[in-house]
């Protein structure tokens, strides 16, 4: 079962290659399970296609709305008023903003969703970080992070909450005190892109009245949909309105300014899918538990992050589950503070999942002792 | 016929309300015809749409390509080498950057595409205007535009070409003169978003091997789709590699690089579309050259530019044109350089010129007496 090489396709200076590259590319004849982009399972409704279809021509054919119509759609989601509300052409769009007009260091915590660590240096910005480490279940408090604060000087703090790709989270005792205490440095951004599936509480409500922090937000985990490109950012009234200035006009495609201004119609939906994929979740948890040699860690995210069993190879395994099985996970060494001995699996429903653990069962028992010997 | 107020869904501080306001705010009952928003007649193919409904689910779904599968597809559309293009979230996310990042005064035309206008305060860059005049049906030529430098110190100088909504051009001469004789200043940008209806000669080979010269292009125009969200730059490799830093990840959405990938299919539709254009455009300029008291200026764009007889307010024509005939056009009192004695009309098939020019007749016999008694 062992492959003699690790796929060319994954060998890209980018995030991981896109299942468009991926699907060209490899062996496997069936249709792929997807693992890897973390995509709501329950969202959208075939009925949410159907609109788009019958409206495509003029979602296509004319310029998009202005900001201010966005703004009210998402404010309406999510309970921030329109002047504090900030849309954008997915978060990458804000996140790039942010660390290119920061004034100084930037601290993140490793490993996490690769453009906080990545950007940074491409605008010639410092960056430090706050290490989660395995013995506490890749958890940091707010001390943590103040702490380094204070021995880096950091000038921007982001904290992602629930954390990518280990699914670790910030209580809202330490949210609350991390906003109180670092309200001194010049940005404190708080990255709620997979907070939906979680049983968090938003820090939109204290951003709002904080001198300094955002909390920025990508839909298209939410909306099952990340080819959309939509997200957004929460702030006081004076940082939305100069981040307003920053993005150019018209950056909400029509598509998506479509979806935005008809989510009404699927708000049940669309509200009730968290809870359906948080089930989800508590099942491939346990279930991956039992999966001899590998840990999987507590998440509330729609991912759960894995350790392969000691001397395994993350891109092995992800290449025979691929070539082998028509599964897809996200093998992490490319990511800081991160290493091939990490997986991330996005939670699927229960019979996909089922598929996955069954093929880690054979894989680990087959490369494990082979590694081993 | 005339209405007692200006409609104030035009009041807004953008360059023109949506579409998708003035439908819900209008009191003609009929379909809407549209000569406003300057898209393509004649693409895309209704099978493109078909192509677009049956992929919507995986478009959606999925991350985009990475930039470089772009820069491929764009590469084969303008026969420009990808490594010289950045794709875009439009063009305007490329003169948001290009104005934002000007070293020094930006000089342009007016009147022309209002971001060129509009931004440069926005970043606190001086801009500075050479002047078209009816006189000259709003020609200018290179040597005016090399004289304005020397008076202004213009680090940034924009043409473009043809120009936006006046439908004059440069020469091919012209073009050859300035990338020659502007090679000292910090960037030359000519903004090609509307060449393709015109029989000039694109400037991405002059950019190619120029040190400061960058062609942008917006492709809504051409692909007669605005929604969609596309536009690119054409420089050299250094200039365009800098340029690629600056965009964020991901900035092409979904359905934008569906469309890029899958263009190949419907090119000889696409290409043959201009000429079409470039036909109704000569009728549709013929007919508006015979409404009494209107003068319609000469035109490479798929838009004709007009002057109303004086004293005739160019709002009050543009209202009643909506609520009594359903016809939708651009007032130009809100273009820097322009006032509202002036109309941008996008060309359409004939059937719709021959409406928009019945109308115009009725207007104008009707206003012109009335605000000259």
């Amino acid at each position: 079962m062992t492959l003699d090489h690790n796929l060319d396709i994954f060998q890209t200076r980018f995030h991981n290659p896109s299942i468009f590259a991926i699907r060209s590319r490899t062996k496997f004849q069936g249709k792929l399970t997807d693992f890897c982009v973390p995509a709501n399972s329950y969202f959208p409704p075939p009925q949410m296609l159907d609109l788009i279809g019958a409206n495509m021509g003029d979602i296509l054919k004319y310029y998009p709305d202005y900001a201010p119509v966005y703004q009210d759609c998402i404010a309406k989601l999510c309970g921030a008023p329109a002047e504090n509300i900030v849309a954008a052409n997915g978060v990458t769009e804000i996140i790039t903003i942010l660390c290119r007009d920061s004034g100084g260091p930037i601290l993140t915590s490793v490993p996490t969703f690769g453009r906080w660590t990545d950007l940074p240096p491409d605008f010639d910005i410092p960056v430090h970080f706050v290490e989660r480490v395995k013995e506490r279940n890749f958890v940091i408090g707010a001390d943590d992070v103040i702490a380094r604060v204070k021995e880096t000087g950091a000038q921007t703090v982001v904290i992602c909450n629930p954390n990518n790709p280990t699914g670790a989270w910030f209580t809202g005792d330490d949210i609350a005190k991390l906003v109180r205490e670092l309200a001194h440095i010049e940005r404190l951004i708080i990255d709620e892109s997979f907070i939906a599936f979680s049983d968090l509480t938003s820090a939109e409500a204290l951003a709002i009245d904080s001198p300094n922090t955002i909390v920025v937000k990508s839909m298209g985990k939410s909306l099952g949909w990340h080819g959309i490109r939509l997200g957004y950012a929460v702030a006081n009234k004076a940082i939305a309105a100069d981040l307003r200035t920053k993005v150019p006009y018209w950056n909400i495609n029509g598509l998506a300014g479509f979806v935005l201004k008809n989510i009404d119609q699927f708000r049940a939906q669309y509200d009730g899918s968290f809870a359906k994929v948080a089930r989800d979740r508590e099942y491939m948890y346990q279930q991956l538990q039992k999966v001899p040699g590998l840990t999987t860690y507590p998440s509330q995210g729609n991912f759960l992050f894995s350790e392969l069993p000691q001397g395994v190879s993350g891109k092995q395994v992800r290449d025979i589950l691929l070539e082998e099985y028509g599964l897809l996970i996200r093998e992490c060494s490319n990511k800081a503070g991160s290493s091939e001995s990490y997986l991330r699996s996005v939670v699927r429903v229960r019979e996909d999942a089922d598929k996955l653990v069954a093929a880690l069962y054979e894989v680990l028992a087959d490369v494990a002792p082979a590694r081993a010997a």
